[in-house]
């Protein structure tokens, strides 16, 4: 929908008629708010939803609601797609029948009504689906997925009636980790299972380590190095414990948090190229490699890491509305391009911030760079303001050259966003000792006079010079 | 102190002899601090001294506290001292007397003993003075600069005795609107008389309208475009107001905070050169320029602006820090160098943030640079967030280049630190339209999906694009 609103803001309907199918029951919404909904700090699910569909419709886009693309028909320049139940095409709200031009035909399918829709350009955006392991009792009620806003409701319904249970969260990445927040918020005694040595795998385990030590601290169970080999069920079906090959945790409720998976389909199924992780491939601009007429977007693709030189898939809405901005533009008849990623993130449990950018040290050996690391521990002010908290940086920097190469932050309030710095950094190829001269905003409640980021720099900096050639 | 104890990390006492002279009665202390402590937040004096004289000789820096520098022989190599009232030139507790081999002749002047010292090379850190205006009353009882740790226990002293009245601050630059902040913490009825159209001068007025609305909401009044003509004493010759031109303000206290110039006073008598600004000019490793064997730093040098190509003067610690570092380095016969700055500062008054980097409107016409603006509204987290609050974000980019000059914040949380991005954006040339595709920390705590700087970035690319060639 990103794509198809800055298409429109650049060609009226006169020039350019838009189509857009939507599978579920919502045009735009933010999935990363879902555990914030959850925890009560969002008040409702109608706060999660960017834009409604009548929004969309209002800006002439022919939006199809609960209609699925089962088919894509390149050389014909034609999809086909399916209604699916509980969905008339567009909802009951949206007005008048616009009788599309593009509808070229018509058929009937399982399931609903089928039909062909022809394009001269087609936008591929389907989005990423949840890994889901095929375990015994994977499915069963009080199972669930933290993906849209159905899964949300799902969840909320559950709690509302069973506060002060026990929470097991499969998966400790960013959404496991905010996911055990949103529950503890709840009430909820809450264990969180997942198969890596530390928690949150996009740090370096050291880090991990930190984020373990607090997330213990608030009174969450972590634990790592945990193969889930089943959900134990009750009588009546529903789950009742994660089983893993050593041990049960009790659940009146399972979260799985163990990631998505891109979601490519019909696109895969009509020969667009896919690569290693599962996610179509682009061009510059954001065309499929090799098709004049097809752009993706999304978590549907893979993204250049600027770092490393090699794809990556990253399921996070910033990228994707990148993607859709420069897909609108270029649909349009402009010309924009995304020049990549360097795989920045940030999320928080309780009171810990965490942020992550550029490469790991497995990363960074996978893609052939040599480095040394740094690891310094300051304060989020100065050491004398009130509330100064401690904030740990590491820094990876390239052996000889000392171009940065990834910064890794856990701390308190101010630690997250102080990885743009780096980001900035990684992406202009600065080294670490041109960062140690950074002209950051200093003032005692926002650091201390060196800013622990400088002072990361420092000390990569002089361990890149130990290292020597 | 900061160049000694580097020098002195590089060499040992066996290398290199490092004598100190300090004219004041601390060494190392935090000025940034003092408003902080006058507010209440820090709880006394000692937090903010980062280091005591005793720290510095225990790592064999021959500090010589309350001796002042009254002559720089530059032919002979030698500097002439004299010791001040209440100082032996190092106190009690420094231990046996050090019988310094540099000390090669003395004599006896007003006020003290007067010595040469002789030296192989020189650091000038003499920092910057308060801007003291000759106006009536200005040296009356009840008339405070917070500039020292003096100042601020002078001032504290007075507040002790007094809260509940009414304080005046002339000024308001940074100092300015941080002691307006404290002494309202400190239950005074606060008004900020100052010169400029609206507060914080660097910023461009747009935007410090925000913040005189602002800080009119908090219960300061600001009184703009007026010029301090006196300061009206009680009959025991005590400041009980401050006259404008137009008007009189009672006050039972009066800050000044009307900046500082630097302080050059031996080193400009002795030829050393000196800039438009009245501070120290510097090679690019810090050496006083023309000169093999003197270095200098801190609040008495100019910089260079690397986005305008001037030099100007910029009190700050954390510049003064990095000179100490770079000065220290090749004092000791190592290499470092100071690139310049480009202007970044941060500061809040009671809850909010205000920031800036790089040129501001008139700073650009100055440098001879032509540019457009852009300013946006957007919010510090996710617009559903709890707490979400408004950010302003205006942005200068070179017209035709799209080359980013300048960005200012005003706002809540998280507002000002996200001036860093800009800053390290300005650093490495970056031109707005590759800002857009930065890859920024994005959960919905902390930013929305667009992160207000991107947002901003977007604007003025859009800006540039419109005013074409």
């Amino acid at each position: 929908m990103s794509a198809a609103s800055q298409a429109r803001r650049l060609k009226g309907p006169e020039e350019l008629e838009i189509v857009a199918f939507e599978r579920g029951h919502f045009s735009s919404f933010s999935a990363c708010g879902i555990p914030y909904w959850v925890s009560g700090d969002v008040p409702g699910r109608d706060a999660l939803i960017a834009r409604t569909p009548e929004e969309h419709r209002a800006r002439s886009i022919d939006l199809r609601m609960r209609t699925e693309v089962t088919e894509i028909d390149v050389e014909g320049q034609r999809v086909r797609t399916r209604e699916l139940p509980d969905g008339s095409g567009r909802d009951a709200r949206s007005g008048p029948e616009h009788d599309s031009k593009a509808d070229s035909g018509s058929g009937s399918g399982s399931g609903g009504t089928e039909r062909w829709t022809s394009f001269d350009k087609l936008v591929v955006a389907t989005g990423a689906r949840p890994v889901r392991p095929p375990l015994p009792g994977i499915d069963a009620p009080g199972v669930h997925g933290v993906q849209t806003l159905d899964d949300g409701q799902a969840l909320l319904d559950t709690l509302t009636g069973s506060g002060g249970g026990r929470a097991v969260v499969v998966g400790a990445g960013y959404i496991g980790v905010e996911m055990a927040e949103a529950l503890l918020k709840r009430g909820y005694e809450v264990t969180v299972v997942h198969r890596d040595e530390e928690p949150m795998a996009t740090l370096d385990p050291d880090m991990g380590r930190l984020v373990r030590e607090a997330m213990t601290g608030m009174g969450i169970t972590v634990v790592g190095g945990a193969a889930v080999s089943a959900i134990r069920t009750d009588g009546d079906g529903s789950a009742r414990a994660v089983a893993t090959d050593d041990a049960e945790y009790p659940a009146d409720v399972v979260v799985l948090g163990i990631g998505v998976e891109p979601e490519t389909g019909p696109a895969r199924a009509a020969g667009l190229p896919v690569g290693a992780h599962g996610g179509l491939l682009t061009d510059r601009s954001m065309r499929v490699r090799g098709y004049e007429n097809i752009w993706a977007g999304g978590d549907c693709v893979e993204v250049l890491d600027l770092i490393s030189g090699a794809e990556r898939h990253i399921a996070l809405g910033t990228h994707a509305n990148k993607h859709g901005q420069i897909i609108g533009a270029n649909v349009a008849g402009g010309y924009a391009t995304f020049p990549g990623v360097v795989g920045t993130a940030v999320s928080k449990v309780c009171e810990l911030e965490i942020a992550r950018t550029g490469l790991r040290e497995k990363d960074a050996h996978r893609a052939g760079l040599q480095f040394v690391t740094a690891t310094i521990e300051s304060t989020n002010s100065a050491g004398y303001y009130p509330g100064a908290a401690p904030m740990t940086v590491k820094m990876l920097a390239e052996r000889r050259t000392g171009r940065l190469l990834g910064a890794q932050i856990v701390g308190r309030e101010g630690a997250a966003k102080r990885v743009d710095v780096a980001a900035v950094a990684l992406t202009a190829g600065m080294s670490v000792e041109a960062m140690t001269m950074l002209d950051l905003g200093y003032a005692p409640p926002f650091s201390p006079v060196w800013d622990p980021v400088l002072v990361a720099a420092r000390r990569a900096t002089a361990v890149v010079r130990k290292a020597g050639a």
